[in-house]
């Protein structure tokens, strides 16, 4: 079904459902935000916004020269849409090129295969070919005796990533990819190999970051893409010995990102801060389209359509461009969040709310509100608002947000989620394929029409969902 | 559906369209054809055979210690199952080898490009880099003022590959790719890309042979991926002038190629000789599931089906798995259809029949028999057996049934073709997702199951295609 379609059968619907409630919203809040809703539906900046972006500059990895030109044309992009007080933010970052690599099967069933080095891997500091190891879970190869890997190849495939609409097939298998260097390490592995951590039956390896251990990645890290992986795990399985040859000239280095940042300036109270926004970078294998190239699109669409709105809101809305969210290391390296909070200091106080927009560019399904806030007059106004576009009020709180909002969060800052339909995300993510014409157009833009009404509803108002969250923290504990 | 229930549905359908016509084949003969084919589909050798050859030996590149060891080891897998007169036919061929290759846009809008090397393409010598020129088709190319390219690199984008049943949308495409170098050389082109020949939207470039001119391809030529064409064709489209960088240690070589033969020896004319085949050679990136081991799977499994039905039939059943068909060169290149062809000698006349299976390994659909055989009782006997599983009798008569037995169709053997469904064949065609999970194992059991019902149809009666060609067509001369 047209979402315009969608539309007209669901207004009815709402009538129905919704009748007519006393809102504390203004009703020409209600009203305006149904308005802008429907003229972003139709027509926005988004698809402009992504294709320029992944055209021009490709792959943005976090500290490249393509992440920092990409930024300054965001600025630039910002500044032409009428965004104000843009500006570009630098913070130091510790970088990671992948260079060269190649791994094949060598012996009686020489192969090429198809695999890519895991984020902040080291290289291999030459060629490393060793036999294989096969284990099925991170507790199997955490359960190898010790030393029993001396000289070996540590491999785990947990089998294929199930797909699901909220992305909850990938944390269990992201815990391979974050500790197995170390736990192969732990064994006097050489190397780790995983089957990739995606649910595709492509050749395409999905990267990511696997995790420091005081400050290094302490083994070359690879995943295998998923057709590869069925092959190692099948000679393994017919009694074959399986030796595998690497090669990787990965490494890190000193530089810079940052954070590409701009405003549409509030009427009434200026200093009441919404803040949206998604990552500028990218995996250095795709074109960062789906990740996180539409989150951009979508946010400063949605800002952009509130400012063309012809009215101004009452409150600040505002758009960060993170740099280095795929970095996301708990040490030494920094990340774009973490530095946007650094550089508020006190004002972190005036953001009344935080969302974050980095799960593809398929269509938002349900709105998370935070703690305090699910059965108030600004979640029935909201509901109102955006279930005539397919989207649902969530029963469950928003408490993260997501990587780059985290820090706020953590700082108290409120938090929302408009979450989008995960199950083709990680068909894509982290891979080659992660390019602009897997991007849905018409679901792009019910992002943008859910975003833009959302906002609107924040911006045009006084809801102060600290005080819910503390009404709400204090009735349970008076219980 | 499930094939099994369709063949329950069908059944009785058959039963009414066939009502009970005096056949000319033997009662005995097509009953027998049908518990083959119920056999065949519930159970055969095909994806072992095919699970077997992918994993051990993965790609099988024409000439390669790949394709000789596989032949080696397929040759072993055929005694085991029975067959007879089991050999290998060594022959002489220029092989080719990709090497290392590189492709990326340098300058404002530097980015990686996902590219390979056409099949025996020269190697670059180094590194090419100019300016792209694009044209939207050969003509457009060829129309190209003289010298107008010199120093540049030609780029045809012809626009993405339509998907058809019968894999129509393939052929106009082909021509630029075996024309293309050779037409950008005439212009002074220094390199020549193209679009990639293909229906899919993956980072996957589909390699494929382009044409020798005087025994040598003129330039390099590489295909692009279709989300890296649809990147350089945007940009070009954006204003903005374009600098590729290629780079390609492609190379040929003096090599042997070989053809596998194994033979179901027939009772009562043995002499008379049906020959089923398909390519053991693959092309470099994928693992040859679908382009073609399948196709081995499938005419090695009907031919075993047919010797464990408990009857031997009465003509000989042959199955030639074909080395060297993807080098397809007019010129100083051998393969593996013309090599059979000069090995049988005056024995070509004994071939009464011949087919092969190259197109994947999706359900049969239609059956093309040689002309002059489209009304005849053996006609309606094979419609008879194939209607069940959803094979219709095809109006067009087979002439040149595929690439390797073309030269035997050349020497006059009649061919028939049991035309699969090609829907989805050229968003794998030589990539490197030409792996194993591709096959659908039902859809290429139903290929056994077809195979083995016509071919024991004809083995076990006196049909004679060469007469019925030259009734037709002396009754089309009297007209």
């Amino acid at each position: 079904m047209r979402l315009s379609d969608r539309l007209l059968a669901a207004s009815a619907m709402v009538l129905t459902l919704v009748a007519t409630p006393a809102f504390a919203q203004d009703a020409a809040t209600i009203a305006r935000a149904e308005v802008i809703r429907d003229a972003a539906l139709n027509q926005n900046i988004a698809l402009d916004y992504v294709t320029q972006l992944t055209t021009r500059f490709g792959a943005r990895p976090a500290g490249s020269k393509s992440e920092q030109y990409a930024a300054a044309w965001a600025a630039g992009y910002m500044r032409a849409q009428g965004f104000q007080n843009v500006r570009i933010e630098p913070f130091p970052l510790v970088g990671w090129e992948r260079g060269e690599e190649s791994g094949s099967i060598v012996g009686d069933h020489a192969q090429r295969l198809v695999l890519a080095a895991l984020g902040h891997s080291p290289g291999t500091n030459g060629v490393i070919q060793a036999e294989v190891v096969q284990f099925d879970s991170l507790e199997a190869l955490n359960a190898a005796p010790a030393g029993s890997l001396a000289g070996k190849i540590a491999y785990v495939d947990a089998g294929q990533m199930v797909r699901m609409q909220d992305g909850s097939g990938y944390g269990p298998l992201t815990r391979i990819r974050g500790a197995g260097p170390a736990a192969a390490a732990a064994k006097g592995a050489v190397a780790f190999i995983m089957r990739s951590v995606g649910s595709d039956e492509h050749r395409m390896p999905h990267t990511g970051t696997t995790r420091y251990v005081n400050g290094v990645v302490p083994l070359p890290g690879f995943a295998l893409a998923a057709p590869d992986a069925d092959t190692v795990s099948r000679l393994i399985g017919m009694g074959e010995t399986v030796r595998i040859r690497l090669s990787s000239t990965a490494h890190t280095y000193a530089t810079v990102s940052q954070n590409v940042i701009g405003d549409i300036v509030g009427g009434a109270r200026p200093n009441e801060i919404i803040v949206l926004g998604s990552h500028m970078d990218s995996w250095d294998l795709g074109t960062g389209a789906i990740d996180d190239g539409a989150g951009g699109a979508i946010t400063l669409a949605a800002a952009k359509a509130i400012a063309a709105s012809g009215r101004r809101p009452a409150r600040t809305v505002r758009v960060v461009l993170y740099g280095a969210e795929e970095v996301d290391q708990p040490t030494d390296t920094g990340n774009g969040g973490g530095a946007y909070l650094r550089g508020i200091g006190t004002a972190v106080e005036q953001h009344i709310i935080a969302g974050e927009s980095d799960f593809g560019a398929d269509r938002v399904y349900a709105l998370g509100l935070p703690p305090g806030a699910q059965t108030s007059n600004f979640a029935k106004a909201a509901a109102r608002v955006l279930y005539p576009i397919g989207v649902l009020a969530s029963a469950e709180p928003e408490l993260h947000g997501g990587a780059d909002i985290a820090p706020l969060a953590e700082a108290g800052v409120p938090v929302f989620g408009l979450r989008q339909d995960g199950t083709r995300y990680f068909d894509l993510h982290h891979t080659a394929d992660d390019t602009l014409d897997k991007i849905d157009a018409e679901q792009m833009s019910q992002n943008v029409a859910a975003w833009a009404a959302l906002v609107w509803l924040i911006a045009d108002s006084d809801v102060d969902f600290r005080a819910m969250r503390s009404a709400a923290a204090g009735a349970q504990g008076g219980h």
